[in-house]
């Protein structure tokens, strides 16, 4: 089954750039670091932001816009915020363009410079904390409880397409709230519904936890995330959700009155994720023949590919397939039914094992007279011929099984590559031959993660929230350790 | 009724201004030009987001999703196109920031210059179509209909909330054909959409036409658009859809092989709407207590206040409100119930009618014991005590009732204000002291176009698709004129 793909064996990195491009998911635009989202990519990503825009409105969030500038002065006002993020920003200076006076082209307007130059949001907390200032007076005020779907730059120096590009799609939450146990209550929510969404919905098993203070979002004070195993061996952070303290309302100044009249600094959340689940969701399931969906987001759960020779037969096949097309759609089924002639059935089935579609119904003339379908699944590549009046019913079943046949996979994957060492030696030796979440004790202290880090390019993913909390010794230093943390290479 | 707005009838302007930001729909943000869309305005930008979206696809549309920037160079190779947009558009030079020497301050790193400047998007033909390249090769990859839901950034040096603002949120889509007649067709299909949705959801009639060569969208052979007219007699431009020939195709080398084998250049369209439709919704239905929407586009169709003086009354009335509130969603009505105690039933009153809530249902301890509720319309400001059996379906009578009438007064007040002249005089003074849409005999040249724009700041808003087509005699130069067409003053 030839696809023109790079096997996972042969160069995993490969494989997967060559996946997103193939299966029509991405590609590199003319700007640097900046990609095209084709529009099957798009639908899946408009499946993950229909679910997620579901949840976060049935735990009492509004969406909302806020501005694609920040003056530069607003990034000054969070010292860590400014150090975080100053050193790779997309600058606008200018706001004309002219002809050159020698004819040599279009250049830059000299006189359109600004007085302050803005910034491209890389996030959005200093332009909505400087708006909350106007929205929140009294405790009636809040919590605010905001939601934005929007496109922000980082100017990564070296990109792949979905992990890291200079441009990406993300939702940034922003939450303001009256007590310091309200907020951190709430960051620990969204920590939840992202696990939620990822592991029903992406299917992808994730460690929830708290990130070490190095690896904290800059400015905020604790940072929940979910992370997740890709099939390399390399951790994925998929989500996290930060409980800034009075940061940002210190910042920008964002008071109210409380019951009794005083006036005190708003407690603030921020959380967020993003296009970067596109990728989580490629290297968890798919295989060396392309793109593996878990039905609950593939944009067609079913593909009905109809098998004919000549006008007569297609006809018949035709309107078998229709029917059915119509009894799955009817019970909520996605189908997509492809009678294009420009096209053979070898070929389709190959595009759709490529695009990840979980079930193929493959419909010929033999099985109108017998009154069968072919039911191929995407996921384990087995085929079987089904009763025509089962097959309602069978497309059902079939897709809930390959949903948790995809987790359990991935959850079985991830169990058999997560390794409790005792020593830095069994570390570095674990980390090399077979990769994976690595559970060891730690000293606490940013020295050791980062001496860590620089020997062995292994991080600490998280704290884990569930987990042995057993004291023990550090793996690197010796000296006392609180708990077990969860390192490993990662995205 | 003191919504503390003032009138239209003092200033219709400052009216609009002060509406926006009072119903919560936006306001101005710290970025110049740039607004914030507040929670409710962006539900209502939802609902508009979430019908158009369902419209593109049962028209055979995808979404995708291109970048941000573009670089300066795309932006010179369409001729005309540069020229429309170069003058007004946001420019990243720099991808850095740093701390500078002297200690004061952020500053522009100017060792991270870059290379190539980069433009924020105003429109994305030539990103767009820089990759179409890459799709098509064959007649096999057309059509290619394609959407983009995106910010954009145009430098505008006086803007006003959703009308005019150097960013702001819009679709734009941008379809490739084999052929000039199917790109016509799609052109004018995707007016016709405009339309449907402007007249069905948004309950604003417009006039269908085409601009005339000094209004076109720069790059495009035709443009459609539909107008509708705003209550204080000025025009709205609140859609178009171009037939971009094979403009930008020649541009940037997109051609195809036809089923000849023959290389062609591909036949373009581009179509958009933007949050510019907020601003044509509020001037068309709204008043002096504030916004009137319409059912269809309302985030909440009908909001339920409990009327109450102590626990007692406020457990019986919150038993009907909230079974009501149940019966009603059963029913596909979008309903709130606002239970806070925060609040006076007066205060809330105030509130809805502000924010424009078709229906409001008010129910109090004599309610419960009559078995009745008080049902108060936002678009007449009539009230009426209904049996609660019959509430349910009283309501969604008078919601179509709702949608109705307001198309239909925003349908009188155009025919009202549509006025067919002979003269130029008669062209200036109903200009002058009724406002609204002219129909007049025009010559068809540029000039004439351009002088009386100069004199009465009036601008030809279309060719009106349906309408007279008799030849007679040019208002201003006394020239042959082919039929009339359609003047106005302007937002």
């Amino acid at each position: 089954m030839a696809k023109n793909l790079t096997t996972r064996e042969e160069d995993y990195s490969k494989w997967y750039n060559e996946l997103v491009v193939k299966a029509d998911l991405a590609e590199n635009s003319g700007v640097r670091g900046c990609m095209v989202i084709k529009p099957y990519g798009f639908a899946i990503w408009e499946r993950i932001q229909a679910e997620l825009d579901r949840m976060f409105k049935e735990t009492g969030h509004q969406n909302a816009y806020f501005p694609l500038f920040i003056p530069k002065s607003y990034f000054s006002k969070e010292a860590s915020h400014v150090d975080g993020f100053a050193k790779e920003c997309a600058v606008v200076t200018h706001y004309r363009l002219k002809n050159a006076e020698d004819g040599s082209g279009i250049v830059v307007d000299e006189s359109a410079k600004l007085e302050e130059e803005l910034i491209v949001r890389p996030t959005s907390e200093t332009i909505i904390w400087d708006t909350y200032r106007k929205w929140v007076q009294s405790y009636r005020d809040l919590p605010l409880l905001i939601n934005q779907w929007a496109n922000v730059v980082r100017w990564e120096m070296r990109t792949r397409l979905f992990l890291r590009t200079t441009e990406f799609l993300w939702q940034e939450g922003h939450t303001a709230h009256a007590t310091k146990q309200e907020a951190l209550v709430e960051a620990e929510q969204m920590m939840n519904v992202y696990s939620d969404f990822v592991e029903n919905y992406m299917a992808v098993p994730v460690v929830r936890g708290t990130k070490t203070e190095s690896e904290r979002f800059a400015g905020a004070l604790e940072t929940y995330c979910i992370e997740a195993l890709m099939q390399d061996g390399k951790a994925l952070q998929a989500g996290t959700s930060h409980f800034l303290g009075q940061n940002f309302a210190k910042a920008f100044d964002v008071k109210f009155a409380n019951k009794e009249g005083k006036q005190e600094y708003v407690w603030a959340t921020s959380w967020g994720v993003s296009t970067r689940l596109m990728g989580a969701l490629i290297m968890t399931h798919s295989d060396d023949n392309g793109l593996v969906l878990p039905p609950n987001l593939a944009p067609d759960q079913v593909v009905i590919v109809p098998i004919y020779r000549n006008d007569e037969q297609f006809d018949a096949v035709c309107e078998v397939s229709e029917k059915l097309m119509k009894d799955l759609r009817s019970q909520g089924v996605r189908v997509k039914f492809d009678k294009r002639d420009t096209h053979k059935p070898g070929w389709k089935f190959n595009e759709y094992e490529l695009k990840g579609v979980p079930l193929r119904i493959g419909i010929g003339p033999k099985d109108v007279e017998k009154g069968t379908v072919e039911l191929a699944r995407r996921d384990t590549l087995t085929k079987e011929f089904v009763d025509a009046v089962d097959v309602v019913s069978k497309v059902k079943e079939l897709l809930e099984e390959i949903q948790s046949n995809l987790y359990k996979k991935a959850f079985d994957y991830r169990a058999e590559h997560t390794t409790e060492v005792q020593s830095y030696e069994e570390f570095k030796d674990v980390l090399e031959t077979k990769g994976g979440f690595i559970s060891a004790h730690w000293d606490g202290t940013i020295e050791t993660e980062e001496r860590i880090k620089n020997e062995t390019k292994a991080t600490i993913r998280c704290i884990p929230i569930e987990g042995d909390t057993t004291p023990g010794t550090c793996i690197f230093s010796g000296k006392p350790s609180e708990r077990r943390v969860l390192f490993a290479k990662a995205y």
